[in-house]
């Protein structure tokens, strides 16, 4: 089944749109949200709380911080899912010191194996100024390798701005 | 009649095409420019007196940092007016601790309802790495929301990159 | 000839997106990278290893941090030539407190009045929160003006998001 990465920046409504667009695919399953958040501190709490409000009891709600892949690959062909977001997840193997690269092919076969329609969403964080501290740089530096190497192999790539879709594929 | 919100980085060229946009559209009344920037710093200052040079004696100037919704209510049918910029006018609203949300939908009302012709400029902010300090978080949170809330009202909604106008909607 | 303008965050896959570009453009002449960057520090020199090691035996390099407009200018009409990157340039104009308006006219001159096929990379550093420190904020708007200046003058600008193209211009 086909899968999108849906790219866009903060606030930029690129979940909500990943959520319309699943509650809106044909679907014979269930309708899944893969939330890969921890709550490290208050600040992430709170965000995380306020996403499971905006989220209806439609939505069955499976945590993968880490193992993301086996995630996906717990879905049913029937099944619509989103993954949100890419970003908190490499931020998660980065402050594990894990394999990024292993993690990533891993991730990458996972998609497009999987018989469930999927959305994956994750933050552009390279326009801005290049950041002071060099764990953001090595931050910012993954984050776009992955973007480049999932986008490559998603079926559809959207950038979210300002809450509305511009298509870079499919 | 319509408006338009123009969204873009820093120095993207988004006011200067709004301007364009706004000396092109046919028009029998004035040419409004409603600028919302307040001198805080000598770098401001200079920043409000280079965009004043910038524009010819064709254009009215009405100063909005904070009543902007009033500003526009102001305007006549005939008038074509540039709002610039939405995220200095939000900045006010904040250091005041004023109440965002009311303000914005005081703003969205307003635009709607407009019988002159818009074009509202705004900063794209949300696309670099997450900042360090709450603060910024904030802004750019509420920049974001602004953005997705007025993108929705908007009848036209461009993304200027290099100049250059990338049509979002419309 | 022709030249285009490419811009993309970091880790956009924005260079790679030119190489691929130049290895495909019909050519008699030399492939030529024009390299801006200079190792100030061991972590770019470890990035200008990598994008060597990335290139193969097919290409020619040529050094040029300062005077990218002499670089162009010896470039035979049957060339085609990928220049890496500006926004690299730019900073080391400014650390040596050269004039950037004359070297950007100068530049801007060349690229036009140059016979071979030209592919210009550059960073978009203006979609992020507005920079704590000064000297990053006047780079933010000198790379936002050069950006706007050399948009205007190309026969293609393409907005690389992802290593997905967006085109801008032509």
């Amino acid at each position: 089944m086909a899968w999108t990465l849906v790219l866009g920046g903060a606030r930029s409504g690129k979940s909500a749109y990943a959520r319309r667009e699943a509650e809106a695919a044909p679907r014979r399953g269930r309708l899944v949200m893969i939330a890969t958040a921890e709550a490290h501190d208050s600040e992430m709490a709170e965000r995380i709380a306020r996403h499971r409000a905006e989220r209806d009891a439609a939505w069955a709600t499976l945590e993968a911080p880490r193992d993301l892949a086996g995630a996906v690959c717990g879905l049913a062909p029937d099944d619509v899912a989103v993954v949100d977001c890419l970003t908190l997840w490499l931020s998660n193997l980065m402050l594990d010191e894990a394999d990024v690269g292993a993690n990533l092919a891993r991730l990458a076969s996972a998609l497009s194996a999987s018989p469930a329609r999927l959305l994956v969403v994750s933050n552009e964080v390279g326009q801005g100024i290049v950041p002071d501290n060099a764990l953001a740089r090595r931050f910012r530096d993954e984050a776009g390798f992955m973007h480049q190497r999932l986008a490559a192999a998603a079926d559809r790539v959207v950038l979210v701005v300002a809450g509305l879709p511009l298509v870079l594929k499919g």
